[in-house]
């Protein structure tokens, strides 16, 4: 049973934001963050906020001083309708967990049924005792579809009994202008132009003030029928639906006797101009395709979905029941935040809020990617598909850099333009157009599946490697990036970023294996005409891959992160009191820049994306280096120390590495959880699983596993689909079991070794 | 007799912003741009301002990404007042220079007499015909008296006429939001707090919104009585003065006659509340002073002051008349920019426009000192004092920008705090901190005034060479300085930066060095008190200065402007197309980073202001490799290379970087003289004569001399003082002579000759 719950749930004032996002419900197209229904007293904080990913409007972004090419218009994800809006009256008496007494409760997350479940008994202040029950679900085979399922029971209450549901465009997205993470200024984006109300629908469409999208949503209230049974006043109801400014609430009043309950089902269809053109119809067709099939059929229907996507990512940790929820969790969030449609990604924060504005980073490729790759490649190939979706605008944006050819992927960014207002952590960070090139290369491996690459994969390859000849020059022999910023966000602006270079250099020979490997199939014809690929240009790439410089210091035997890392002023990691964490919070950015200190892994990042790169023992000394030199300020960090550390056989630091990551939402460790989920995060936690104590590894040369046990866990055990097969692992102290479940025989290497697995292979951990 | 002089002067459209410039009247505390009294027709552009020097209210500069220490509010200077305004109306006729006709006319600056002046000879549409004199005055014995003396002369007109004099608080600042040099948004900063008028004169205040500033006006217009003969209606006068909403206008009404004149002298008064407390006062006692005497005794006493700055400064180009003309308007404009009163310093553009808002920058210390060390060292001195005045806004800054000791000059400011909104090419120029010691430690030479050392300059060399140990590092034995940025803008967040690095060795040693000879003189206490300096900090600063890390290029044999500059890519100078110049208004500042490309001097500077850091053969080279790579995207450039070339005995090209740069506002070939004058360049050009030509130096061992003539110059001349002398040096194709005008004889070299200079000293130009 995959389920967080909160037993006596009470509405906790601090706490309350932070279960708006942890209780969210999402299906990769939209989000509803876990707000109550009857709503707040005043004086209470909420981010009330219904989402669709890709959807967006374009924000002024004024710069300080202005100059060449700097963004100053950035876009933002936006908060389109309240739907979930629902107060209850009592005879007068308005249902508020924050007035009379809860006599016990419940909130749950059950990620088997793809719901939360909110239960409460109350006593109302004038001693009415009811239960409540509140389900709610972001449908996966219906992705516009909201439901509520929202059910009364009264246990001494004899009366009338009144449902108020909200349809509301009176929205405006959350802003705090403290605190740089999330926006600082309130807008109304959204103008309602359209309303209308018939036969128990509502429907409303409002359209952006700049970016010329609109967005449609229709909502129906059922009264189950089952639920008014021949009582008393038998199935009496009486329905108003009033029209207001930018909006609807339909009032339902009916009857209800102790031991009876009453039940309501809110269908709620978001639906938005990009995906669903002629969306006013389509949403209001849908509304009553929805509402026609009862509360318990979707979730049936739910249920099933997930069952299947449980059924191809098992994971867990034997004998640790509270991480394995952290990993179900995190894997349920990634799944209710990836784009399915090719339109869109994974935003920072998924569907849950509006932290970095629905911005999608390099996260997504480099953090999630590796999840879907393993578990859920329909999905990973979408995502992929969005990038090559904005590639237009990625050369758009190599342009505006000042280079002739090739593509630029934003650092950030919605619908393909940059939304960086801070170059230097921002745009610089070109490494994120390596990144893309290497999830295209990684799904490659791990699916083979030349058809992408003909169509979408090797035209990517080959605009992203233009890039790196745009961006590069020959000195003295070897070829070198000057000028920009690897992932280490306090060492901005830098020469010869080694993680750039290597991932250049990856990036460049690919393009070049690609058309060959194209070519080979008689495939390459598509990209060379499309993409304008020479022979003259393949060489190029050929020669800086072979001639790109990467930084290595003689004394120290490891690879310093840029040219003049190991030159800059030490600082004691022991020396930086609590009070100036994170330090970008306290230190002024050139300050940052003029130590020796990173937020985050960077060399390391490269010593496990192309481990190949280097011998293992100067990523040992590397490793250990930059250990005294990182403070993980970002939540990118501790995973990738995690996998590389069990990868050098650093089990227990790894294990310790990884700990600090894998509840970071759950426990709200970052403090910001308010503002959403961290996905970028949850990939990383299932990659220090996988990739880290289980040491996968998807080659080109092979698969690869390398399974190590921290000591506190009895075993653990994942599932992956690779090249068409199904493998099992299962780790405990005495062995490990590879299990094909699904596909044909495959070699694969095990700590280094050479076996062929047919059915189950079985490896004494002694072996290891 | 020095002017600058437009005869048949026209009203053209094109010019009449930059004339307004050109022809400003100022005296270091305020300034009056030169727009016509009478006011423009719709549609033409006009730049109406009236500016008090370091009077500023504060504007919010919201950060596109906001990050810690990054600036979000700046100081911006303010149009104060309307006082120019002065129409005149004939019987109904108004008189304007864009109707009717001109029939002669000329505009004249006479910077011997240190007015402007306006004549038109003007036939009105309906045929009346009058000369019309207008004399106008920022005087420099009365800093806060700014004058009109306006002048009519009938010719065969009889009749009505009127003079409406405008006093008005109606004012906000120019704002282009095209253009980054200019400010980009309209802000009413000033608000009228009190007004009255009584006995003919009209008082002002207004107050700053976030500044906490007020200034006052006060106006009075005086008809002269010789003007007023007993013709026809003798003597009759009426006279209103109108109080409107923020301002007044009084309207004098009397008669004129064929042959007759009529003199009007307009009296306005500006006085803010940091330098006259009690300004409103003060403002109407210091109008009732001034206009108790007559406007010839004004002009009398402004042509005193300049006959004696120009006795103290004469300077010319024998055979040159243009560039002679230019040099004068340079060294007027200086003075005319200057603050005098130890609260203010000379903004980029002056007291002429509102480029660059009013602020300060190293321009005054690097560029504009020299000019007054060796002509009025008076000024220097408050020049000076109004750093040391802002030094605890120093310190503060360095204390935002992570230093836990020293002080961090702000790189543009007025009142002390950084304004600038882009770091990289901002707060990282802490050269400027280096900048200002070294313009102390050049006063210290040319003047050996060791009160000044005692009381202000040993604070601020120490506090400076305290920034840095802060900055800088110990690497392998050497000390290094990283994430600076140099003089040159297009090249950012470097380490090592030559520049940087050879001035703060400077700042150190000198910072030792006055403690040592203060010590020596027992006048050391008060700055070991107040800084708190001990024996173990000098310590500190010698073995810093003794350790840096000076780059150099032992196969170029050059200075490397820093660590990373060579191996960045080139960029062919003759490859970029007059459109894309200057190149920053075309390319991502990422992109001009990464390659080997300078907006201006940078490493050439250095070889100039600490010449004897380097053999001259490292010198030589550096300038050949440094001339390759140099676009001189900034008026700060050319004049340098000009020094370093005559310097290198490149006499011919020394004079083609100085033609460029002599003639730069005069021929507006920047195309932006309109939003102000260019104070540096203007210092540059005093600079590339003396320095340049003339080979002046003031070093610590003594004064140097080394003359070269160009070839299209007959000869030169220019004088100076240096410890109480006065010495004029005279260059000719035969022979330098150098005079000794004012005190005792001294040692002096000559081309690296030692000779002793009593009276005259006469070298031929075989020995130079």
């Amino acid at each position: 049973m995959r389920q967080i719950k909160r037993s006596r749930w009470i509405p906790d004032r601090e706490n309350l934001l932070v279960e708006e996002t942890l209780f969210h419900n999402a299906n990769g197209y939209i989000g509803v963050r876990g707000c109550l229904e009857e709503g707040y007293p005043d004086g209470y904080d909420t981010i009330r906020g219904t989402y669709i990913n890709g959807f967006y409007d374009y924000v002024p972004m004024p710069q300080a001083e202005k100059l060449y090419g700097l963004v100053e218009e950035k876009q933002t994800i936006l908060n389109v309708a309240e739907v979930q809006g629902i107060r209850l009256n009592l005879d007068g008496e308005w249902f508020s967990v924050f007035e009379g007494e809860i006599l016990d409760s419940y909130r749950v997350l059950d990620m088997d049924k793809g719901i939360t479940h909110r239960w409460i008994s109350w006593k109302s202040p004038q001693g009415k005792v009811l239960e409540i029950s509140i389900k709610r679900m972001a449908s996966f085979t219906m992705l516009p579809l909201f439901l509520i399922e929202y059910e009364i029971t009264s246990v001494n209450y004899n009366g009338k009994l009144a449902f108020y549901s909200m349809h509301s465009g009176k929205v405006s997205n959350y802003f705090n202008p403290d605190d740089p993470r999330v926006a600082g200024k309130a807008h109304v984006f959204l103008q309602v132009t359209d309303q209308e109300s018939s036969s128990g629908f509502s429907r409303m469409t409002a359209r952006t003030s700049k970016s010329g999208l609109s967005v449609t949503t229709a909502v129906r209230n059922v009264l189950a029928a089952d639920s008014l049974p021949g009582h008393g006043r038998g199935g009496q109801e009486e329905r108003v639906l009033e029209t207001e400014e930018d909006g609807f609430t339909e009032r339902i009043t009916t009857y209800i006797a102790e031991n009876e309950s009453v039940r309501m089902t809110k269908y709620c269809i978001i639906c938005d101009s990009t995906r669903y053109p002629g969306e006013e119809e389509a949403a209001l067709a849908l509304c009553r395709e929805a509402s026609e099939i009862p509360a318990e059929d979707w979730f049936g229907r739910q249920a099933a979905y997930l069952d299947k996507f449980w059924n191809n990512c098992d994971i867990g940790i034997t004998g640790d029941h509270e991480l394995t929820e952290a990993l179900h969790y995190n894997m349920y969030q990634l799944l209710q935040s990836a784009g399915k449609d090719s339109r869109s990604s994974i935003a920072a924060k998924g569907l849950s809020g509006e932290g970095y504005e629905g911005h999608y980073f390099w996260d997504t490729e480099m953090y999630i990617m590796p999840f879907f790759l393993l578990n859920d490649p329909d999905t990973a190939v979408k995502l992929l598909r969005y990038r090559y979706h904005t590639l237009e605008h990625a050369k758009e944006n190599a342009r505006i850099l000042g280079h002739k050819k090739g593509a630029a992927y934003s650092w950030r960014t919605i619908m393909g333009r940059e939304c960086s207002g801070y170059f230097p952590s921002g745009s610089a960070q070109y490494h994120i157009s390596g990144d893309i090139a290497y999830a295209v290369v990684a799904y490659y491996l791990a699916s083979r599946d030349l058809g992408f690459m003909e169509e979408y994969g090797a035209e990517m390859l080959v605009e992203t490697a233009r890039l790196w000849m745009e961006l590069g020059n020959y000195y003295e022999g070897t070829f070198q990036i000057h000028a920009v910023t690897g992932p280490d966000e306090y060492t901005c602006l830098v020469n010869n970023n080694y993680y750039t270079n290597v991932l250049a250099r990856y990036n460049l020979e690919w393009a070049v294996k690609i058309i060959r490997i194209l070519e080979e199939g008689g495939r390459a014809g598509k990209v060379i005409d499309k993409a304008g690929v020479t022979r003259a240009e393949l060489q190029e790439f050929e020669k800086a891959a072979g001639a790109m410089y990467l930084p290595y210091d003689e004394k120290l035997g490891i690879n310093p992160q840029d040219d003049s890392f190991l030159k800059k002023k030490k600082w004691d990691l022991s020396e930086i009191k609590e009070e100036e964490k994170p330090l970008l919070l306290h230190y002024h950015p050139m300050y940052l820049y003029r130590h020796q200190i990173c937020k985050q892994a960077d060399t390391v990042m490269a010593h496990f994306i192309l481990e190949d790169a280097q011998d293992v023992e100067v990523i040992r000394r590397s490793f250990v280096y930059y250990e005294t030199v990182t403070t993980h300020d970002s939540s990118l960090s501790s995973c990738i120390f995690s996998i590389v550390a069990a990868k050098l056989g650093m089990v227990e630091k790894a294990y310790e590495y990884f700990g600090e990551s894998a509840k970071l939402d759950l426990f709200n460790t970052h403090k910001n959880t308010k503002d959403g989920i961290h996905t970028a995060n949850m990939g990383g936690t299932y990659m220090a699983v996988v990739y880290g104590f289980g040491g996968l590894r998807t080659k080109e040369s092979g698969l690869y596993l390398a399974p190590v046990l921290p000591k506190r866990w009895t075993g653990y055990y994942f599932q992956f689909q690779y090249q068409l097969r199904k493998i099992r692992v299962t780790v405990n102290a005495r062995q490990t079991e590879i299990q094909l479940m699904e596909g044909t025989f495959l070699p694969l290497w095990v700590h280094g070794k050479l076996y062929q697995l047919t059915h189950r292979l079985i490896i004494d951990a002694a072996q290891g």
